[in-house]
């Protein structure tokens, strides 16, 4: 059973994998987060592989097609090596000074297509749309039925980034405590409303944004891809709703449509423009409403829920990890001007 | 000029090196933490090539050697291409709803021996509290000459930890402003002093781990070696002094040499039980004593410096990034019993 502990000066908890790494010399082998690799040629997302995956849990497939055989759209597995064993939430338990929790949680793989050789940026908006709401139910499911504080949707493309398998998929990990950042962004917002602007955080600095587009890289009825004024990577995006919302699970269709666009034109500026690199893709939402209503009320008036894009171009080192400040060596105006260029992007 | 900006929701700053690279294409170009590759074979660090470094703002060298010339047997010098630029603490400033600051600061290289192809670990303990001292020496001069807020002394060894010269060097960034996770640990520290222990977290910690040893991998007289309960990374460490402090600075010259000790121990054991891999070194420290009197006063009784060793093994994905939450595949207790066995390892 995996073990969730938490560090007891900085509230920062780690998963550690008990199970999956026995021995010292096997440390590189299992890799957490993804199915493992078969053979080089093998894929275990490829339609026809279907077996080699734990029952799917869910799947967009043709009508009289059978579930976990060909035939399917988009398919969510568990994760066959999950970072934390299926479960509701565990309770907190004492070690000496320590805080520890038996590492339950979810770990689910949303595989995004059948085509093995296609990237997210290569899908169709309406492909995507289609992606993106499977990751609205699964959230809405997963809240709902395993009570979850945090449902954490991301994708890791490329071996930069920590995938292991480079069939088009994406992860969701739910954790029985609110992940540190999140919980920063909450305080932060939570005292930016009460203290200064009386209003989101998120909403006036959008505002600010689209007033002066020196940061702007694009921007649909609903949504706006922006480079960060306080950016941490070089070429770092992130993607907003314009409409005010703490909760991702509340987004309309529409709004799936809308925001599909918004990261297909992401994506693609970033495999054009920048050959193709290898990239990290983080939802930050509120956390479960069944928690947020009760630790942080009002929630909904001053969070509000954005996508993290980070592409890997170069290394983070000891004076980021020690310190948690990050050197930046591409101002964030450059970044956006030279993606925000008019690119030949098919929806 | 350099610039220092802050996310305005998160509270965190990032040094945006805005003069560093002009065009997005540069962006590969300018490795800010070190001085520049100038060949392959060419290093601007070794004995000869004093001329190709700033002038050197201190050294430890052979009577009557003179300054930039060889006779050292390590040398401080400013960065060639310093992540901020030389100068006094600048005012913060407003940009819309943004907060910034111009990008001034200290950034040193400290040159650890003139041997290009001796390690940090391969250097006697002798010559190591001396590296050490110097540390301390460069930590008062700083915080007393140029007031910055905060002294960060780290390596990075390898090019997986950001390297981009491999003669033996560290590196002081001080900052205008107290790094973030820094600041996590003075408040979380400060928190449990008043709240539950009466006493410094830090050494309640120790006391525990000393107590059961499960987490113990080195210990002498004034220092220990431990992987820490909640580690991040696979056979991370951490090294306490076992008396408490909270300023790096105030160590004595015997400190210097258990210190050495206990460093030439931790790195030893990276090298020969886990195949030499790339590691960033990070001192945490309390921040400049003109700050922590006024900022927070009794830091002294609470906070406890200390240094963080984490070996580069696996990639950092996008769950790590996105939500501050680490996924560690190797149990601290499997990693330490690995790391504790007697080595042969010369003083």
């Amino acid at each position: 059973m995996p073990e969730l502990r938490k560090d007891i000066v900085t509230g920062r908890w780690v998963i550690i994998s008990t199970e999956r790494s026995k021995r010292p010399d096997d440390f590189r082998a299992p890799e957490f987060a993804e199915i493992k690799k078969e053979s080089l040629t093998f894929c275990p997302f490829c339609p026809g592989n279907e077996s080699k995956t734990p029952p799917e849990v869910f799947s967009v497939r043709e009508k009289h097609s059978a579930p976990d055989q060909p035939g399917w759209k988009i398919r969510v597995v568990p994760n066959k090596f999950p970072a934390l064993q299926p479960g509701p939430p565990p309770p907190k338990k004492l070690k000496g000074v320590y805080q520890w929790m038996e590492g339950v949680g979810v770990h689910e793989v949303i595989i995004e297509t059948p085509d093995h050789h296609q990237e997210m940026s290569d899908l169709t908006t309406k492909h995507l749309a289609k992606i993106i709401r499977v990751f609205r139910l699964r959230t809405i499911h997963i809240e709902e039925q395993f009570h979850h504080k945090y449902v954490q949707i991301f994708k890791n493309k490329g071996k930069e980034a920590g995938a292991s398998l480079s069939h088009p998929h994406s992860q969701i990990i739910a954790t029985p405590i609110v992940p540190k950042r999140i919980k920063e962004e909450i305080y932060g917002a939570e005292r930016l409303f009460r203290n200064h602007f009386r209003e989101c955080a998120f909403c006036r600095m959008l505002k600010e944004e689209l007033g002066s587009s020196e940061r702007l890289i694009y921007q649909n009825a609903r949504f706006a891809v922006l480079a960060p004024f306080a950016s941490r990577f070089p070429f770092e995006m992130a993607i907003f709703p314009l409409e005010h919302s703490a909760f991702f699970r509340k987004i309309t269709d529409e709004d799936c449509t809308d925001l599909a666009e918004a990261l297909k034109q992401a994506l693609a500026r970033l495999k054009l423009q920048l050959s193709n690199p290898a990239f990290n893709l983080v939802f930050h939402q509120a956390p479960n409403p069944q928690v947020s209503d009760k630790a942080w009320p009002g929630i909904d008036s001053y969070y509000h829920w954005h996508i993290e894009l980070m592409p890997i171009l170069t290394k983070v080192a000891g004076f980021e990890l020690g310190t948690g400040f990050y050197i930046n060596p591409v101002p964030p105006e450059v970044a956006a001007e030279f993606l925000r260029k008019e690119l030949p992007v098919k929806s």
